[in-house]
């Protein structure tokens, strides 16, 4: 019914415009280049990132084109030939596409997606490609690290009203829902992604009637399948929680039915919930949840169960939508190769910090699992031929400190990047988010705790093979040419 | 040509729709209703907001209908009588709003939006009203943070590739230019709001070809009115400035064109720059600006020129269209007042901290204005009825610290909100982007510097009217109730 990705094609970075404009001119426009796109460190300073964003970007693609409005718009801008407005008109995206899919957890530095096309087609669709695997990724790792602290309670995300934008409020919790969240309560993220939207009051509703009493009797009525009362208009212990518990005697026990929870979003939540629960449970309602919330993040909600909160369900809003504490996924994509009569030609951007040069070359990423634990224990980002011996041991090491050195036996190894679009064509077929929740669970299952730990976590491994570091360090020492 | 509005009848909380439902279902659909969109404290603990998102707002209140999909959607939700569905089919805003104009300086603790219309109506559009002037008011005023730290340098928005989705990029980079920022990387915001986009090349530009040189000759011949190059894909002084100048020298020259620029990226500005500007200026090239991007904000701009950078233009990318220091705006929509027989009835939400109880009625905000200096001295929270006579000297005082007073004479007073909306018409002359951008110039040419400082800013006063303090404090000893 919605299709937030047909109006995308100016959705790009001015310079990319200038530089196609160039290539036509330059007579370089059809030269086949790869790029890359990773991210160097993970937000927090965590220990893993779920990336996401493919298939919005995969949208992107398919309604990629350019209307005689767009046309027009350009040509007013003095900048650009007519043969480049002409070759815009005709624009298609005909190249190679290979992601790593939604919900994967992924490192630094290695290639979470891979453009092959000419340099005309693939510098186009930087800027779009960026926005959606950095917003998508940055939300989607935060979540998980929010969901993980509540430790199998369920956690909803409340973030509308604080997200940067309506975009951020809608794809922000479809990334909190593969990433663990049970539910959203953004109405439109459940109409455009069937993220299951939940709700029932705010202090509006107990304001708007002439006691709190009132209010929730009126509620409980009207929903006694989902009676859940807002009880912190005024007082949690002395009005909110007995006039809850009186409506659930007076209005759903004559019913035959039983209250859904009752909500906290402000106040100490430690204290409060503990006198909640004790209350509740000595008026005979054990099955009534607590639902807390107010500036919640994984910090908060650990210390809180380390306090012995009594919570059943955390609504979890700005801290979420934004990842307030680091509200940035900082990947690149960069030009890694290009190609000159069907041969690889590698490409590589020099900077005076070793990590921030880029590692040349088309590529594949294998990860890398013990057989007896099947626990992933490293990544290893290779060129695209190489293949990888199970029946070997495989010695790899660390690519700035290479006296870091492992070897690897009793493994399995298995590629994360997957073929996307393959002559512009879609060949994916896009999983259900179903299916996409059930990658992040795998993901999580595979990856030691250690890892996932969200502070000091273990560091996960992820090397160069000895091909790709030997290439890169011989371009470093040419100065970047060739 | 481009309608981002028409698709957000459903961009709301569940919540609200939970509420509308039981509205209508208690008999107290038309009630009619005031809330008020205001915040709490300034992100970064900055003296002054920018408050911005307006225009999306009443374009929001403009497309509001639910379409048959919309509604065949809800009626699958089991919570909603067809009653309801049917009056959100009629669903038609007819109420009235009032709200601050794009640009102005705002500050905690007042009305920035007002909305009085039936509590269905007004409940609908809480979550869509806070989006936009949240995530406007906070880009806007980071950006003009950014911007008075360049002290005078321009400064463009380049922050697209790391906006929290595709609105964020958007209307982000609309927030920055009415802030301050001269342009935007964003085409997508040109084509749409008119935001000047500009861009040169990016390091792939410079890869693609044999050698930098070439790169550079080949920009320049296509583009010797804005040539504009990109020194530090290899190494800034040893490489990218000695192939800059001598493709200014050699291509340049001979057609009597001067350059436009050098871009660095990375490496240590201060020290590159100050090189840069050297060597330039030696070669004959004085009017060759340096322009500078990579995770620039106010705190590096303002250290970078104390360390004497030699810098024209600043690029801000994440940390501007994140506000990446504190991503969020947190402005709250609350109930304050109901009518009942054409009286106004106030409504108050109870907390612990008397910063978070709500200040109960219908109001309007004036601005005081000394009359020798031009400079704003206070804002005063008033109800909508109160009238100021600035003939007469007006004594006011802290909401909280109350023995904090101060006696106001010579002055004048504006008053903050306009009339936007009334019953559901519009009568806003939505002013042009230009406009606004004027507004914001006039607003910080009359806040004192002590106010705009980024850091440890004096503290601008808003007080409460003497009957709204008094109707508040009242209210708080009776619990809330009346």
């Amino acid at each position: 019914m919605y299709n937030r990705f047909d109006k995308f094609s100016l959705l790009t970075d001015f310079y990319e415009l200038t530089m196609m404009n160039g290539y036509l001119n330059s007579g370089i426009k059809d030269q086949i280049a790869y790029f890359e796109y990773y991210f160097r460190s993970i937000p927090e300073e965590g220990g893993y990132a779920i990336c996401c964003g493919l298939e919005s970007f995969i949208k992107y693609i398919e309604c990629l084109e350019f209307s005689d409005d767009e046309l027009d718009f350009l040509s007013k801008k003095d900048e650009f030939s007519d043969e480049f407005l002409m070759a815009l008109k005709n624009y298609k995206f005909k190249g190679d596409i290979w992601a790593v899919p939604e919900g994967t957890p992924v490192f630094p530095n290695e290639p979470l997606a891979i453009v092959r096309a000419s340099v005309f087609e693939a510098q186009l669709i930087e800027t779009a490609l960026l926005i959606f695997f950095n917003h998508q990724s940055l939300i989607a790792t935060k979540a998980s690290r929010i969901v993980r602290a509540a430790n199998g309670r369920a956690v909803l995300e409340f973030g509308a009203r604080r997200a940067q934008g309506v975009d951020a409020s809608v794809m922000g919790a479809r990334s909190a829902y593969i990433a663990g969240c049970v539910g959203t309560s953004n109405v439109l993220a459940d109409i455009e992604f069937n993220i299951p939207s939940t709700g029932t009051m705010a202090h509006s509703w107990v304001q708007l009637f002439e006691t709190e009493y009132e209010a929730f009797k009126a509620y409980a009525s009207l929903y006694p399948d989902s009676c859940n009362l807002l009880i912190d208009t005024y007082d949690v212990l002395k009005s909110g929680l007995p006039n809850a518990i009186k409506v659930f005697d007076e209005v759903l026990k004559p019913l035959g039915k039983r209250p859904k929870g009752v909500r906290i979003d402000s106040g100490d939540i430690a204290y409060l919930s503990k006198q909640t629960r004790a209350t509740l449970d000595k008026a005979g309602y054990e099955d009534c949840k607590i639902v807390v919330s107010n500036s919640l993040d994984e910090y908060i909600i650990r210390d809180l169960l380390i306090q012995g909160a009594s919570v059943d369900v955390f609504g979890v809003g700005e801290r979420l939508i934004t990842a307030k504490a680091s509200p940035v996924f900082g990947g690149v994509y960069k030009l890694v190769a290009t190609e000159k009569n069907g041969e690889i030609i590698n490409k590589i951007k020099i900077s005076a910090t070793f990590e921030k040069i880029t590692t040349p070359g088309f590529k594949q990423v294998w990860r890398l699992f013990d057989k007896t634990t099947q626990k992933a224990m490293a990544d290893l980002v290779c060129s695209y031929d190489e293949k990888i011996d199970t029946d070997k041991e495989l010695e790899i090491f660390d690519p700035v400190d290479t006296w870091k050195k492992k070897k690897i036996t009793n493994y399995y190894a298995v590629t994360l990047l997957e073929k996307i679009f393959d002559n512009g064509k879609l060949v994916y077929k896009l999983p259900t988010l179903s299916e996409i929740k059930d990658n992040y669970d795998k993901g999580m299952s595979y990856l030691w705790d250690e890892v996932k730990r969200f502070e000091k976590p273990h560091k996960y491994i992820v090397d160069l093979s000895d091909k790709l570091w030997k290439t890169k360090t011989e371009m470093i020492q040419n100065g970047g040419m060739y």
